[in-house]
């Protein structure tokens, strides 16, 4: 098992390995003074993994209270976010009560904001069980959706500590692991060009990737995510190059309906957008082509569904958050692993979403 | 008019003084950044001053956008919070807009509370309107409540800047000057011998308040406030002081359903419980008849409403925020100035309740 320090306002730990999740109750219990725990899971993690992770959780000697949420993104509504906030109060949580987030990104992303609210913040720990939650269990970003766009309302807000089982990685369908993998991607894109040639050189397929290239990639991926977020906990400056892919992905995400296609295939898309105005901007060594037949090569479609509307998406990526002025930021890359931020006026991205 | 700092992870600027709110353009433009303006304030509070309210803050040359939301607690609750956010986004807020919180309390948790959680978190000022908001516009907690409890769903989270314009305390109603009064009590009280005695000696009737009287008690209520929020930000400590009289006041408001009773007058029936307690437990000079009749003498309600089941203040009490075990943790005082937190059993607590 490896362990990565993350350090933010608040430093903690990321355990990543196989079984690390067995070395959760003697973390739980050097909390003396946690008097109950509230674990937070949805429909379909809680049929795979739960009856083991209950059994753990239960060596702490704690009471445990167990809130299934619905799955994806229909758990980041107000209505899930207020039901939690119900199951707690109902089942006497105080404030030296612990949360955890067992699942994906999207419930990750709702019980940390459900911990971070609860009597004004209590604590959390994230177990992840899908390969995207290497990006969203660490950097502290919790939130619940707003039917006018993604992760609207929230908080940063760290968790306790990560614990990441790379066995749960074991029962994901591939649409999954796609998901997952675009960040991965993006990661290597945004920071690290000898992790981008490993990739594209040793991923080939991603339903047989080994339990020791699973280690390589979400340590990996987390030390790049790590080292950004330590330097701009509060999105000020280099953080903003996290959202590389994220600007025409969110936006395709919310007009397909969140939870339709998943949050990867979204920004792979977002990611070739976003490379191909790279390489409009500023002509740089990267071979695109080799690119795009690589991804459609682990399953990934690369254009935009042609049901959407390009004005749409338009409108969408002007609603997005890191949207200051009339124009669109985006994170472009001046090279293979050097991203920048620039405004682009709306007639150049038009051209470019109809070529897309 | 006079400036008070406030040191907590973040420190800001309180403006106490009349007129005050005539030196806030000047303060915004200082953050050459802001975008757009959301001023949140209530029905009651729109009628009498956003008129020179938002002439004022149109002297920015930003753009103003004005929610105006329901009156009290009433303003406090899910539905209206996600109002606000809805509000916010479909006038095109963004990261670099700024929320004014005009009026009492209630206005400033939720519009706090928003913008805490307004894409992450965006600067909000304070333009307390009430004698209670020296004390929540101060100390960043902000929250709304649930059905089982108030202020349960929150964060920690400073204003920018406090203009607390004393000229807005003249159009009080006396009830409304009776809840904050109460919280003057109490920082006098729990702080300081000296204040509380000026207090009991100079003021005979709210409705005879002289300005000088009125800057006396907001600075030295907020200097007290101050110094606990500056020593315990996030409550680990002493700032649970300042419940003072709040683990009965806020089972009263419960149960009479908020809005129905003042904050202030339940914290005062609380407070007279609290010093009875204390006094039980250990006996120090104070002449608790003189007080009781002071407090009635400036119209104050000093028994539990006679309505009210003591099994449901109870049961409400062990559900309050602070309560850890399964005891009720009360703030007494050991003698005047000088709180301390111990855990009371039911019996007492039963048979003290019976009593008053």
């Amino acid at each position: 098992m490896e362990i990565i320090d993350i350090k933010t306002s608040k430093s903690y730990p990321v355990y990543v390995g196989q079984g690390a999740i067995e070395a959760l109750p003697e973390f739980i219990n050097r909390y003396s003074q946690i008097s109950r725990i509230l674990l937070i899971t949805d429909e379909k993690v809680a049929g795979i993994h739960l009856h083991r992770v209950k059994e753990m959780v239960e060596k702490t000697g704690k009471p445990v209270e167990v809130c299934i949420v619905p799955e994806g993104e229909h758990a980041k509504t107000f209505e899930v976010f207020y039901q939690c906030q119900s199951f707690a109060l109902a089942h006497n949580l105080n404030r030296k009560s612990l949360v955890l987030a067992l699942g994906g990104g999207a419930v990750g992303d709702l019980a940390g904001f459900v911990a971070s609210t609860f009597m004004r913040g209590i604590p959390f720990i994230q177990l992840p069980t899908t390969l995207l939650a290497h990006d969203s269990a660490v950097g502290g970003k919790v939130a619940i959706n707003h039917p006018e766009g993604k992760n609207m309302i929230g908080v940063f807000y760290q968790p306790d500590a990560v614990f990441y089982d790379l066995d749960f990685l074991k029962t994901l369908p591939e649409k999954e692991l796609r998901s997952g993998f675009a960040e991965v991607i993006k990661h290597a894109l945004i920071d690290d060009s000898d992790f981008y040639q490993w990739l594209i050189t040793n991923i080939k397929n991603l339903n047989s990737i080994t339990d020791e290239q699973y280690l390589t990639i979400v340590k990996r991926g987390i030390e790049v995510k790590a080292a950004i977020v330590a330097a701009d906990e509060r999105e000020d400056g280099v953080r903003a190059y996290l959202n590389f892919g994220h600007t025409l992905g969110h936006a395709i995400e919310a007009a397909m309906g969140y939870g339709n296609f998943t949050h990867g295939e979204s920004v792979l898309i977002g990611t070739v957008f976003a490379l191909n105005l790279s390489l409009k901007k500023q002509d740089f060594p990267f071979n695109l082509a080799e690119f795009v037949q690589w991804v459609q090569s682990l399953g990934y479609q690369t254009n935009i569904p042609e049901t959407l509307q390009k004005q749409t998406l338009l409108s969408n990526m002007k609603k997005d958050k890191k949207t200051i002025s009339e124009q669109i930021t985006f994170v472009l890359l001046a090279k293979l692993g050097k991203p920048y931020l620039t405004e682009v006026d709306d007639r150049t991205v038009m051209g470019e979403l109809k070529r897309q």
